[in-house]
């Protein structure tokens, strides 16, 4: 979508100062302000900004007087964050997929889809799928065998999602993201060789959680890797078989999980942490960026850090003295020198 | 695949009591069955969830007599974890694709394909690969010129092969992962920019190999980044260019092995793993969870732990002072203390 | 492209030993040559090799000649480094896509592309995009509503690009790498349940910029997350919101950068580095692998390393003393005990 300035001051219900031809396709930053974007000045801290801003369009106050020449047109409104978070949500809509399934798409007759979901071209969807309302399907995404997905889910282009996996309503899966692919199982065999383990189970994602762009969810080995509500997932995170994550928790970026662990609710997962298999995180638990969890005792809402994890005071007090380890070093051999020179003198 | 109770009673020569018009679509585990799965009963220490599983069909023993009531139809059979193996891998087979090549697939006539391949709609195949006897190639996957894809291969949706990349038989490639990618190699010039080094090596992928979801392995730069006969590496794992693995090595998700390094035969290898370039790691080496591995030092079976990693046992010694080293500085102090306080004591 | 042996001969002007009719698909190394290969020998130490080569042609000296039977075609030449830099160029270009859009791609008419763009089968191209002279954009590409791609520019197949993202002249964008998703921002409303931030901001990619396969760059959540001019990112990295990446950086594969750090110009990023949030990294800063950034104090070319990183030898020095800490606790306690006996005989 693109308007110009003179249609955008209309929708805003402002008083337009400049010219109203100038195009507008998004907002920006007014400090970072683009050609053929529309920024704002809210706090007069950042007064100077407006008069050096590359924003097409400045969003102003109706009391606003400029104290020099300004090159972008004004739009004077009443609320200026009120206009700007109208501004934002309209624009976010820009590209956004009508309802209709693409003709070149492939979907199974044995699909059932609501009358108003969005498929993309050059998706494939498997035989026995079911897509509830208002849902978007972008293209080039492959949808397994008997996958459920609820209403209003957006699913960004390239993701693939193995068979039988249930998806919530208002669920959000970033591009490329892969859902439901085996676990890492394998029994080794008398000469080491590793023979795979099949992978039945499923990966049930609950309502309202969000996943990241190239993240991996593996399905459970018999039963189910399970997503809990509201649980946002970043980009390049690693949920591995058999995993349940409880409501309302944060995994950012490049975190891991193995196998048959099980997170807790708001519990918050720093960027590249690792936690191990097989253990249990309380709820509420905050663990630091790359730090790496090999046990469950935490309690409730504890804050840990380190390598492997520990209290997170604790880990920094640990790693202050380590820094300064070379010194104590120095110290215990100044200690062991006087006592030694003073037995000697005792002989 | 779906059947009812009655149609999996009949292929596991059982006897049906309840419904047998329940459907099933997979198995699951007794105590997280869900509506539309088979679960089974065959330790009585688990008997309990027999009566509170929501699976809708229940294995048990020929001898089995419930002592309350069951929602779920039973199925009596002679043996149990035999008929629930049966089970498992008849829905394992579940959506997997006929032979044959979709019209919606790119092949180049210079292509050599086995009559009962099947090829995926929207993939796209590259003048002179070949591809061996039962291979299956999911939709949307790339293949780059000159590929060699052996029989009994499955690439699931989003794979992507640069060119002349040779895969053995029974491989096994999950969702979105990319092989033959140009290795992370630049020349610097005078001014300190980069200045790309052509890369035109190829990738080995030996037979029985298994490669997660989004996992990268780039391709070598004059010769071969080759993975050894059985080696399984789980999601998001990276193998830069050059790199020689051996056979039946195991690779967690998130580990990164750096360029040029040679990996033994039988090394576990664990998440988050990093290995620096130009290493030689020897044979059944057991790398923990996050370790940084610098040198090649380690001997064959060496267990190691840490960053950079030592002896998985003195790294744990090392670390359980660690923790306690605000202790122990504390103790140096006093130590300082009472020998300064008897020298002024002896003056 | 593959060429005999004869062809090869003649366009290196050169002289043909042994067989013209061998056909040669791409060069290799003497020491792994493999059948339908061109390799090289140019230092004498290396003469042994040529016996035994795969390899099914071999560049050597005009004065070159064999001790022992040589299987390989020889191609005698004058310049042997020279010959075989116009191999590795030549083959290089290998299965490259020829200019055109394919008829299987699906682009608007509101889009402009130079004549001599090359835009695969089953790619997407979404309204109001321009694709600049000689780019080439491989098949299975989604490209989102008003992104920008200068000339030259090489996007592999599977990339996915979110709507309004700009790309400079001559960069390279392996395989299902995502870029412009949304970054990892929500308010937590009063019962702890994540509201989404809208992302409204973009990527701009400066110039010469190579990203690596299945690497994620979110895109601003107001303003612009920047890549730099000639900036090189590896594999499976991810660049969350906001941040700002100078010129002539390189990031090692499976690194991370959070939200709104700014990366000066020359740095040097290890293999799975993780760089905090908010936080400024001087020029020419270079960061060992693994190393957690947690502050911005280090000076312009400081070398760092640890978990958190600090300066890189007095990491090494402060680990050096952790691996010996049980030897020092025990020389601690023996002072310990010397002071202990040293008061009581006073007593």
């Amino acid at each position: 979508m693109i308007l110009n300035a003179a249609q955008l001051c209309k929708l805003l219900h402002g008083e337009l100062v400049g010219d109203g031809e100038k195009k507008i396709h998004g907002p920006s930053q007014i400090d970072k302000g683009r050609p053929g974007t529309v920024t704002f000045l809210a706090n007069p801290k950042y007064e100077d900004h407006a008069y050096t801003t590359n924003a097409s369009v400045l969003l102003v106050g109706r009391e606003f007087v400029p104290k020099m020449p300004i090159q972008a047109t004004l739009i004077k409104v009443d609320d200026v964050y009120g206009a700007m978070m109208f501004i934002v949500e309209k624009f976010s809509k820009n590209g956004t997929p009508q309802p209709g399934i693409s003709d070149l798409a492939v979907t199974d007759p044995s699909c059932q889809f609501a009358p108003d979901v969005s498929i993309g071209a050059y998706s494939f969807i498997e035989s026995e799928c079911s897509i509830g309302s208002k849902s978007i399907i972008y293209p080039q995404v492959y949808i397994g065998h008997g996958t459920v997905i609820g209403t209003e889910v957006i699913i960004y282009p390239g993701v693939k999602i193995y068979p039988n996996t249930q998806i919530g309503d208002r669920c959000i899966i970033h591009a490329n993201a892969v859902i439901g692919s085996d676990g890492f199982g394998y029994r080794p065999n008398e000469e080491g060789h590793y023979v795979k383990v099949n992978h039945v189970g499923i990966v049930i994602i609950e309502e309202d959680v969000e996943i990241g762009a190239n993240t991996v969810i593996d399905r459970g080995t018999l039963s189910v890797t399970r997503i809990g509500k509201g649980t946002k997932i970043d980009n390049l995170v690693q949920i591995a078989h058999n995993v349940n994550i409880g409501d309302h928790t944060a995994i950012a970026a490049q975190a891991g999980i193995a196998g048959s662990s099980e997170i807790g609710k708001h519990v918050r997962i720093g960027g590249q942490v690792g936690i191990a298999g097989h253990i249990k995180i309380a709820d509420r638990v905050e663990i630091q960026a790359q730090s790496g969890v090999h046990t469950g005792k935490f309690g409730e809402g504890a804050r840990i850090f380190g390598y492997p994890a520990i209290n997170y005071n604790d880990y920094l007090k640990s790693y202050a003295v380590f820094k300064q380890l070379p010194d104590y070093i120095k110290r215990i051999e100044a200690l062991e020198r006087q006592i030694a020179s003073a037995k000697k003198e005792k002989e």
